[in-house]
């Protein structure tokens, strides 16, 4: 049997890469323009393009720049298959000469060289991030694959940093878009380059497997409603984690759920049974990972009493149970009760594990409602989930980065428009980034202390000094 | 060599979905949830959830549903590897049976049945789109990628529609958002879907292979602005297209740019030399396909003259130029212009090809600037194309679909929830449309025409009556 080692899912990444960007993947235009470059005899010509965004995202002051390995990858494969060059062919101008199409299938992209700032690299508006050179008509038909490849990737990275910035260095943050993402990749990649951007965890398993992220989660509210009685829980019985003979779980259970309630002042009454079966067979089925979701349906009345009384279950036969799941409603004051809850089991019944469950928040969170949970200090939210606003990056949800022509023969080109913000800055630049002595950037762009300069070289002789350089990188966490 | 015919294609495109949405595609709870019932013997009990969404979109009355033939190959082909059994074993926790991933290892959707709304189907808040039943372990684990594949598809399947009642039924539109989606796969599942809410054409030539979407396109300003001299212009001439010995095309066109420039009043000396040697090279390359885009300088003062130069040579030579694109500045005032310059060519120089010569419009279009570009009676733009806002689906990034158990062992089930709106209906449902008997819907929902009642059947009893019916399917175009 295959076994999952790195170098297998380092294969498995790359394929899946190479199948999700095939070269084709990009605007016809493209193919238009290449044949008109090799019509003229220009394709060859050395050529620069630069890929830059033209605005910092989210109303913000920085981006972050990611998707450079898939743009690399995507480069050291490109090569097009005769399927694709028929298709071209029944697509193009009926004019359109057949030796481009036998030029097609040599191309490669041997002759195109990358300058790059490095992936996951604080990056800024108008600065180049890929500077691609080669021969006019590759690099050219590079453009829309590139763009593709960065412009998401950096967007989602970004917009994970600003909830990693919200959320402050302590709390955990998890990832769990990949329902609401643009369809599968754009789940993988929203899991992918989250985790660069600053969270610890994701739901997504095949992003757990592909890229080694820390996989997590437990259940969903329809393995709590799927339960309706106590007669669905099988087996019955739960083994003490120090060993010895299996205990009668639901008798046990009940009896703790009897003293909580006369704890709280509840009514067992009130309590779902359903809800009570779910937790008592996840718990004998993972009693080390106990974290139900207790808002299935009513979290004051029925859900915070039964993981207590599962929980309090588990701590007898010495299980360490990990904590809530809270889903609904208002989180930082249910976290507040659910909190006063543990304590007071704690001092009850004397169950210093309690000290240490969690409670994770999972409910349509946005960087400002992160960045209101974090400055209250009144919620005891340790673990966050966010899938909808981190993965379609609901405040802007293109970066719009471009890909733009800068040198032809080593002459500077240019484009005006009509509109003066889409005119571009000619020729290939040197990027300088001042610090100030003691580390922190002179001027206040990125948190308070950033500042960033493109400089226009426009000597052709000056290509050596294109180096892009950036003396500063955020770290994942 | 492999021709490239339908059935190839087809191929090509099931192959590219499965590679896309693997079954590990999915939330790591689903596999936790699945062990829990695999352990307490529930995993064959017969189940139901059904998929849906809780609001209409963009604030709107209605939503298309696509995604579905996804859908139904992702089930037809589940399965998981002995690479991805291998990996769940890695992360699922250390105490889990090892007869559950013999059990993994034989799973496939043999046992489950999908009743679904048709794909493209007009569909609205609340209303079952996917009815799925059969085991449930089974119907569990398909909850993610399910959602992954309908809620994008729908979303901007909707978001074209929306664009297409804005644009009215007479104008062309195009979809060339790949550079701005959320990956690779967001770019060709927009371009797939968008074509079915109304699109007519897209950029996209992956798109164009796999699903047999007309593709399109030209130039882009780096074609334009890689040109510096006519000294570059090569083969400098073009053979008639009635026949003939070839033609000094770069002196046609000059003499064509004095008389032009006469009739216009405008000076040759603003006209930008580059500009024009781009034009007039793609027009040797392609003369029967010549559509620039005029404003990588400025419209008025250098790409409308080149164009009009360019095409009245074309023109002489007997081919029939296509139009223009205009990419920044106000289009409708722009377009208002061209026109009037394309008819006073014609008025003066007798060329009836300039009365069918087409403009395209490209700059950030919105649903809101399409739809006020459309109450304009002053402007000429024949062909909109849609990039960022199409397929970000910018005015809301989300449908937020969701799926919610509804039965098990033919017992209906229900959420409650500490927010009311995410309270489930229980139960199996029948849909019903009402008609009014001229046709229309009675009660305004969709376009003032529409109304949908979603009625519960709890009867457990009444299985066969849970097909879904819709009366009216809106049209592609």
């Amino acid at each position: 049997m295959a076994t999952c080692d790195g170098s297998e899912a380092r294969a498995a990444l790359e394929r899946s890469v190479l199948r999700r960007v095939p070269p084709l993947l990009t605007d016809l235009y493209q193919f238009t323009m290449a044949y008109a470059y090799w019509r003229a005899g220009r394709h060859n010509e050395p050529a620069v393009f630069e890929l830059f965004f033209r605005d910092n995202p989210f109303g913000g002051g920085f981006s972050l720049f990611a998707g450079l390995s898939d743009c690399l990858l995507f480069l050291q494969n490109f090569a097009f298959s005769d399927d694709d060059v028929e298709y071209l062919r029944s697509v193009l101008p009926a004019g359109t000469d057949a030796a481009f199409f036998s030029y097609l299938k040599e191309l490669d992209c041997s002759a195109v060289s990358v300058s790059a700032v490095p992936e996951g690299s604080v990056v800024f508006a108008r600065v180049p991030l890929l500077e691609v050179c080669g021969p006019l008509a590759v690099v050219q038909l590079l453009e829309t694959s590139l763009l593709c490849l960065v412009n998401y990737a950096s967007l989602v990275c970004s917009n994970a940093a600003r909830f990693r910035l919200a959320a402050g260095p302590r709390r955990r943050l998890m990832e769990m878009g990949l329902r609401r993402a643009q369809g599968p990749d754009g789940g993988l990649t929203a899991s992918r380059y989250t985790y660069i951007g600053g969270f610890d965890l994701t739901s997504n398993a095949l992003a757990g497997r592909l890229f080694g992220i820390p996989v997590a989660g437990t259940m969903a509210h329809s393995y709590v409603t799927s339960f309706s009685s106590l007669e669905e829980v099988w087996p019955q019985t739960l083994v003490p984690c120090g060993g010895g003979g299996p205990i009668d779980f639901i008798c046990l259970v009940k009896g703790w759920l009897g003293r909580v309630c006369q704890l709280l002042g509840s009514k067992t009454s009130l309590v779902r049974e359903g809800e009570l079966a779910a937790f008592l067979s996840y718990a004998i089925a993972y009693p080390q990972n106990f974290l139900p979701v207790i808002d299935s349906y009513s979290v004051s009345c029925s859900g915070l009493l039964c993981f207590c009384a599962v929980a309090l279950a588990l701590c007898e036969l010495q299980y360490q149970p990990l904590g809530v799941r809270l889903d609904s409603g208002d989180l930082c004051r249910q976290s507040l009760e659910v909190r006063r809850v543990f304590k007071e089991c704690n001092k009850q019944f004397s169950v210093p594990q309690f000290e240490s469950l969690i409670i994770v928040g999972t409910n349509s969170i946005s960087e400002q409602s992160l960045a209101e949970l974090n400055k209250k200090v009144s919620n005891e939210i340790d673990v966050v989930g966010v899938g909808t606003h981190l993965v379609t990056c609901t405040r802007q949800p293109s970066l719009g980065c471009v890909y733009k022509l800068i040198e032809v023969r080593g002459r500077p080109r240019m484009k005006m428009s009509e509109d003066p913000e889409k005119s571009t800055l000619p020729g290939r630049k040197s990027v300088y980034r001042l610090l100030d002595t003691d580390g922190p950037y002179l001027l206040p762009t990125f948190q308070s202390k950033c500042i960033n300069i493109c400089v226009c070289i426009c000597d052709p002789g000056a290509q050596n000094q294109s180096e892009l350089r950036f003396m500063h990188h955020l770290k994942a966490e």
